[in-house]
């Protein structure tokens, strides 16, 4: 029938094409859209979902920790994108200008922000004058704009979603702890919620934000072994102060410059998500942040009772705080859990007439594919239990597939054979030297991950130069 | 001490220059400040907080309705923006151009969204097939620009946040009752939120949004007596579908063309709020959406117990659902007092060692300064009650304020005379005409503010042209 809806077709086989399957998952289980313009995505509603609550977590926790949301204009005037010389070299070449309003040529060019750094501190300068007045700790939810030549669904696009904080501190002490601080409430984030293992770590100096001091990092791995940067927090010493003329009288009434920080995670760690823990029937959902969490399939739905009972169960199930979907659409079972398979959903719920009369019904797990007959009695502890298994059974596989493809080489050669042989990450020791960081990118094609927070404080020697060495590196492939 | 946080200085007398006091109560109660990008503004904390308060409660509804959140990109092709010809027209010389991607200058020139109907048809065009697929209830909070010549704090910015909603539906019916139910979700918001009374009414064709059948509009009164638009619902009939060429097979098999809805609220409703609500002391807020619904004072908080007994009392407050602050810096009651008034807090909440031995505390409203002594038990019940009743108490002064600031005219010199003696909102019968429309702007200095909802039907003769006539519509000076 031409008036059907169409029915979800198979999608690329994972370990023949890792990148279509990728593709093909975003576009099949309907969380994203191409539009016309190059590089900007449409986030579709069940997409967007996901995002939601990853936001509902995101703002408690900064909340919790004492952090405000407030909106800066999305416009920067091209004098105060140049007021810190290092931001400016990082990102001028990748912004979106805006050259007229109306019928008219502005004055001065505008910036679509591809950050907020400078619109904070330009307004910081404002208000701020004595130590009553800090710390400032805001955030926002916006989106950016990065002018890329290449783009993928969720992981690079020249307009994503993210949220940026952004605090200034009296003291240098306080500003780390905080930056420190927000680096944990992602990694909390990524392994609480989302299932997904991460390495912390401290950037290199080429591999830092653009005008800070420090970056550091959380990273995973994905499902084929590349290194996907998740979340980063930013230390900017009073660099960022002192270019914008930020300054408070302390306590004893000295002019002195604050320590600002910035910290972002953006829509990219959807990508994450789906390169984690999706297989060849599509998407896989971690539970806690499913949009829907358990879906119902009634079968044989016109048989007398069946509805009214998958009605019942839904309203119980919500009302124990899950979130459910009922599908009573006039689709046959086969294809709706078909639809819901490719779209990840962690539990499905069948019910027809044989469970009603035994008091039952079939759960099936996503994850595993594990089908049990459950009573109904009780069965929102069942599910709510199910749910919690499977995101332990998500985060242990992939901590599996983390700690199994971490190796460690001792030089150049034996880190480039890894790489081609294996991938994963390659641990060594690192001299700090960028020319080094240089000659692994050219030599085996991988980049600085990070320097762990955890080092082993081992002395022995560069595998790239040779020299001492006691600072162990994590390297990789990234997306 | 130059070190010492500003205290609160006196606003301008909201009698002597309302405008003043108008921009004086968004700086001093710090909701929002001036960037260097003329029009556009920061949201800070404080005002932010007000419209995620909005934002919630509007979600909430939203969802409830079975409407679902996306993203759409920021940026709009010229020549996607040209296919509705009367929304181009509209829209075209208000747009922000960007016109160059890092260095390279773009082939199209690229819109900063004013509003976004043109890229969910064009997402719809691709996604729409068959019956199957409507209704789409989609919802977007974001911000848009539009590039005025004149701006004010939350009136009129080039950048605003808003919520745009954008429904396709299979028949005409189905998108005007949807048009219809977003209407008096905003209005529900309005009165029974921000106890601020509406007229809901359709604007006239002069009126309505670019490109739209039909707009519905929620007129509220300020307490200078204008008009402020507060929130809009527009059906599109199928135009919008034709243009950009969706199309669905119906349930007979015939394609369709579906017909579309659009439906914004924007934080011009803050302003709103200040203006209906505020006074010489500054800000009032309505309790429900207030960031700080009870802030607790406490007297001599170097006396022993006082802090304990707040910090206690504060705890049980939040636990029973209120926002509460405790303020205890070492700033004096007085200053704190000036602070909390200033920025609209209901209720305070004050507590000294003499309450104490009497397990007592001193409310006072912001509404009416009223202040009650009472007993610390059952101190939640009471304070939520309170709140209720400031809710009231605003609602029923701002309904009397509109009530007896209608007047009905009979003649365009009677209208005139109104509106130069008295203002408000001028009540007459119209012949439907544009010409008549444009002569009461021009004699009168009036527009038309809405054909209300609830009309009359009288028969009688248009006051401008002296035909006859038999719609009722408010005329009134709008913000």
């Amino acid at each position: 029938m031409s008036t059907e809806k169409k029915a979800v077709t198979a999608i690329t086989d994972m370990d023949a094409d890792f990148t279509q399957w990728y593709t093909d998952v975003c576009i099949k289980a309907e969380l994203i859209d191409y539009t016309s313009v190059k590089g900007m995505f449409i986030y579709r509603p069940y997409g967007y979902a996901i995002w939601e609550n990853i936001q509902a977590y995101l703002d408690k926790r900064f909340k919790e920790t004492g952090h405000a949301n407030v909106a800066m204009p999305m416009l920067i005037p091209e004098s105060l994108l140049q007021k810190e010389k290092d931001h400016v070299e990082g990102f001028a070449p990748e912004c979106a200008w805006v050259t007229h309003g109306g019928s008219e040529e502005l004055e001065e060019r505008l910036c679509v922000r591809p950050t907020s750094e400078t619109v904070f501190c330009d307004h910081w300068s404002h208000i701020v004058h004595s130590w009553r007045d800090l710390p400032l700790l805001y955030n926002q939810w916006c989106s950016v704009l990065r002018w890329e030549k290449t783009s993928r669904p969720f992981l690079r696009h020249r307009e994503f979603l993210w949220q940026e904080g952004h605090t200034l501190h009296a003291t240098e002490e306080e500003a780390v702890t905080e930056t420190e601080q927000m680096l944990n409430i992602y990694a909390d984030l990524c392994e609480t919620v989302l299932a997904m293992p991460v390495v912390k770590g401290l950037k290199t100096d080429k591999e830092k934000f653009a005008g800070a001091e420090r970056t550091y990092t959380i990273e995973c791995m994905m499902h084929d072994k590349k290194a996907l940067q998740s979340g980063t927090s930013h230390f900017f010493g009073n660099g960022f102060a002192k270019a914008f003329g930020i300054a408070f009288s302390d306590k004893n009434n000295q002019l002195t410059a604050p320590f600002e920080t910035s910290w972002g995670l953006s829509t990219r760690i959807l990508g994450g998500i789906i390169m984690t823990h999706g297989d060849n029937r599509g998407l896989v959902l971690p539970p806690r942040i499913a949009p829907i969490q358990v879906v119902i399939v009634p079968v044989a739905q016109h048989k007398a009772g069946v509805l009214e009972a998958c009605h019942q169960l839904a309203g119980q199930l919500k009302a124990a705080g899950l979130r459910v979907k009922l599908d009573d659409s006039d689709q046959s079972p086969g294809w709706k859990f078909a639809e819901y398979e490719m779209k990840g959903v962690p539990l499905r719920l069948e019910l027809g007439p044989k469970d009603l009369e035994k008091n039952q019904c079939v759960l099936v797990r996503r994850d595993s594919g594990e089908k049990t007959f459950v009573s109904l009695e009780g069965i929102e502890k069942t599910a709510q239990s199910l749910l919690d298994d499977i995101h332990n059974a998500l985060f242990a596989k992939a901590q599996k597939n983390l700690e199994d493809n971490i190796y460690t080489a001792e030089s150049l050669e034996e880190a480039k054979a890894i790489q081609e042989q294996k991938g994963g990450f390659v641990k060594t020791l690192w001299c700090g030297e960028l020319e080094c960081e240089l000659k692994m990118k050219e030599e085996a094609g991988m980049t600085s991950r990070c320097l762990p927070l955890e080092q082993p404080h081992i002395l022995g020697v560069c595998p790239i130069c040779g020299k001492p060495a006691h600072k162990t590196i994590y390297w990789g492939v990234a997306y």
